[in-house]
């Protein structure tokens, strides 16, 4: 489609500046250049799709940068980048040194906050609403968040928190009745019954028919107009919903494909004075058939092919190893429940949801329910696996000291997206897991290598645990070795002649191949993959005991990783050679492929190759 | 007072046989005895003297263990105790080898879960409850959950997922408009509002005298009473209550003082088929007047004098120290926030939100949202100060990595209670700060010896960081070490000639005073006091290059401790010498007082001398 407007939009004044009539066209315009980059680059597609006419109704009506917008999550902001001066920038989205997939600061002043992980948007709007309340600045803060970043309790602390922020705070509710799966729980039925509820409906639209009927919204008059709507339902539905008992105005449901209706909406929020939540109901994935029908397929995608629908890539994932493996251990015993936060498809869950429905349990995203919901179920002699991507399984630590391993309970945590992610960016980097994990007394943890690693891993740890275990691995697929080990037992593999090797190499996890293929092409080197890397190995000590030099390749940050937890072993045994510890320092990991991010760190098998040679 | 019936209670059963006009002076047995134990050794005494009806009122209608309790948190569970076989023991409450201030599974099978932390009590019971429908038990799991920690958000998390569960969950509302300093927030006000609407009230009254007509309370005709409650609700208040918008029935309220009221409410629960929130009103601190009056002074308590209520020890603590210190820079600099969650008191802020109330947050027990509020205080010029244990700081740590780390945001983090915790036990021990945050990049980490340098840090974080910023202290008072030190800078302080020295002792936080007193009666031997651990200054790398042996000494575990990174370093730069770290290994804290819990862990006077000694 030939663009009129959108290349045009260098700023919201820009925008501003459209006449009504052509903004149909503009969201067409939109529409297909979200779908033509992520289609290219991959990234989060449905959900942008059904905000594109929110979007363009904020900016129409408010002024950001001064009006601040926060995005919960950030994934949600690709037509807000497309309307603040990167339009021609888009085809870079998630791509090394290109535009963020989420909202990040550093790139644009509308970007406010970074938001990668769910339900912080309220939080964040309220600390930016009050700051702004203590310096007389009376601009507005809007909070944008999806019906299913409300599974998530963080929400709930801020909304309990909201009372002392004034009046410029708006929560905009954008309810398409899905989290990244399905939504789930009571608070999901609850909006189903705003949406469906004739009474409720009536009175809403006697209220926007006297915002109608004013031409020029008037600050006095509106007020009026709200008192009158609230005192009717204090009156008939004695503060009927949720969002007032929780010292909200509520306004909604509004259409969220209607801009005109929208910004209406959005007018009218302005004018109450109190916090708002503002309900807008609009469809995942809207304007692209395949998307619409199948959103949680196109909620966060790889590349595809426009036509069709299809993936341009996708194939065996140690996502989907772990998902058969479970299967395969539950057909025969029934103490196995399964547990996600909202991601049965990404942590290869989808199959057993449907062949077990009964021990299946998708909680929404509550990591911290998730683990303590999981511990319940291991207390009364179930065998809970909750399987979690790595970097959301931060927001449970708490939970996994308390409740389970201060309990030694046996639960399985089946941690995904171990190590780098790629083009998910910093937000999203699996790098913390191993070392707060390692912090958490009595914990096993496992790092396999390739798909036959995991799947003994996930055997041993269902058949032979007694507290509990924690199993990571990468995202996507395997790289082969291609090389048999010489010594293989649970808990190490050696590559090479390790009575001879004067250098070793240690390391563990999806980096084992490029270590082997780096260094088993010099002479006297030998390289030593963990498999359990909590406890390591007492042996692994006494044959690394007499090398010249140790180098240990983690992929992850350096503080309270394996690698540190070795070189102190090493040190207190005397260990007389050198050491040379290879992984991230004290810093995040930006976006890129996740070959070049190895790559960056040293730990591909190039790098690992030069690195041998020179020392 | 004379125990005539107390004693006698060996388990649920005996206290089943006590006719039921005796339970008054059961009651009193049980205040009398909570209030001498407390007054003895500490411990938490309010909502203790709150919950004595309502546990005798569970006790005669359920069967425990079968019908299991959980408390939330555990520190209400002395009644429990008392009412479990536990009368005899209840004067070793929370002394080394005795009761524990909580529940402790070990300890008792009446004790289903560990709670130390709060809000957690709805996601266990639902997991237990799950659990047991798999199972085809239909016995009840009870959660009793204050109304302080509806302030956090995993009770949403979990009641959100309460419809799976079952009609066997009951979730009992302890409302005494208390979390640990007066409630905060809309939920606080909304049942507030509960309590005080008088048609309400009148609705709540038909239905208990609908109840109390059925002399046997039946399955069928209560089921069909209670039908005709909602029924009514339904009509008139349009499912008026938040909880049942998440998909409870709703109950109360109940006085929680009133047995006969209360064992007929729970009777009602039972029958009902679909979880339950059971609204009970107590009173914190209820029949022991200083206690009534002053909740949160008594909420947490060490010894007392039982006649005046007063305190029998106290002073200065890093506490206080820290609060003091706060409203002397916020007298001058209107950008300084502080924030806590729900720990005014105990975090040393309470002269702070008296001075500068508008600048002054209680979020509730919230401390992800906390955090997360925080972040945008910073984002628009604020200078915000979070004051939290470090226990419960574990509940933030993904909100540190993603809300404040990764935006580099000036955020200055006060963490109370870092190191042991003496009688709180497992649940409370502030071991893994050093660990969780050392992962993260580019914070800040000090870790003051004494109240001066505490003073100092605080100055240099507000006044010179540009980022996230820790300071983290130990409960109670400073440890003098009575000695200058050598060498003095903002990084660290040299006790002792070092150039001298053949053993050196590395060390920080409170230990430094027994690292100093023990290590420098030997000679050649210096000590190296760390106030900044992270990042560790280089220059200590140096002036240790040499040392025959370099000890090591931290109070926190050791995987990712400031002990492990000093290591790695070391061992890369080349270091020949000997190292030992004398750290926690991988295993949990438990109760006894903080000489007792360093003495075992090696880290008081004389142990380190004996250390010295020998090698």
């Amino acid at each position: 489609m030939e663009i009129k407007y959108l290349d045009k939009i260098k700023s919201p004044d820009d925008l501003k500046k459209i006449p009504a009539d052509k903004l149909g066209i503009l969201v067409d315009e939109i529409r297909d250049t979200l779908i033509s980059a992520v289609s290219k680059n991959g990234g989060h597609l449905a959900s942008n799709l059904g905000v594109v006419e929110l979007t363009v109704a904020m900016h129409r009506v408010f002024n950001s940068p001064r009006d601040q917008f926060v995005f919960d999550v950030g994934h949600q902001a690709y037509t807000h980048k497309l309307l603040t001066g990167r339009y021609d920038r888009i085809n870079t989205i998630r791509t090394e040194g290109g535009l963020s997939g989420f909202t990040r600061p550093e790139e644009s002043e509308h970007d406010v906050f970074i938001s990668g992980h769910s339900s912080t948007s309220v939080s964040a709007g309220l600390g930016l609403a009050q700051a702004k309340l203590l310096n007389n600045d009376d601009s507005y803060t809007l909070a944008v968040i999806g019906d299913g970043s409300f599974t998530g309790g963080m929400v709930y602390e801020a909304l309990n928190n909201a009372g002392k922020t004034g009046n410029k705070l708006i929560v905009i509710l954008n309810d398409n009745e899905m989290s990244i799966s399905e939504n789930v729980g009571a608070f999901a039925n609850y909006l189903t019954l705003i949406r469906t509820n004739p009474r409720y409906f009536r009175l809403k639209e006697q209220t926007e028919k006297a915002l109608n009927r004013i031409p020029v919204i008037g600050n006095e008059l509106s007020n009026k107009i709200f008192k009158l709507k609230t005192d009717i339902k204090n009156t008939i539905y004695n503060r009927s919903t949720f969002f007032e008992d929780l010292g909200f105005r509520y306004m909604g449901p509004v259409d969220g494909h209607n801009i005109k209706q929208l910004c209406q909406a959005l007018e009218g929020a302005k004018l109450i004075n109190a916090p708002v939540v503002l309900h807008v109901s609009t469809k995942k994935g809207k304007g692209y058939n395949f998307a619409e029908k199948m959103p949680s397929e196109f909620h966060g995608i790889a590349k595809f092919d426009i036509e069709t629908g299809e993936p341009i890539s996708s194939g065996k994932s140690f996502s989907s190893v772990f998902g058969e493996a479970l299967c395969k251990i539950a057909e025969k015993d029934d103490r196995i429940c399964a547990v996600t936060a909202a991601m049965s498809l990404g942590t290869g869950l989808d199959e057993f949801s449907k062949r077990f429905p009964e021990r299946f349990f998708d909680v929404g995203i509550a990591e911290q329910h998730a683990l303590t919901f999981a511990s319940g179920l291991a207390k009364n002699g179930k065998i809970p696996v909750f399987a979690v991507y790595s970097t959301f399984l931060q927001r449970g630590y708490d939970q996994l000291i308390h409740d389970i391993a201060l309990q030694k309970l046996k639960v399985i945590i089946a941690v995904d997206r171990a190590g780098f992610v790629g083009e998910d960016g910093e937000t999203h980097q699996g790098i913390f897991d191993v070392a707060f994990l390692n912090s958490i007394p009595g914990v096993k943890i496992y790092s396999p290598s390739c798909f036959e690693e995991l799947e003994k891993d996930i055997f041993a740890a269902i058949n032979e645990a007694d507290g509990p275990v924690v199993i990571r691995y990468p995202r996507g697929t395997q790289t082969a070795t291609q090389i048999s080990p010489d010594i293989s037992n649970e808990n190490y593999c050696v590559y090479g002649d390790i009575g001879k090797s004067t250098k070793i190499v240690v390391t563990y996890g999806r980096i084992t191949a490029n270590a082997v293929k780096g260094a088993l092409k010099h002479k006297n080197t030998s390289v030593i993959a963990m498999n359990v890397i909590k406890p390591i190995c007492p042996e692994i000590f006494e044959i690394t005991a007499n090398a010249e030099k140790i180098y240990f390749l983690e992929e992850g940050i350096r503080s309270g990783g394996a690698g540190e937890g070795f070189a102190l072993s090493l040190l207190e045994r005397g260990f007389r050679g050198k050491f040379r510890l290879v992984s991230v320092e004290d810093e995040f990991v930006s976006q890129a492929s996740v070959g070049s991010q190895l790559e960056k760190y040293g730990l591909d098998e190039n790098s690992i190759f030069k690195m041998l040679s020179e020392e």
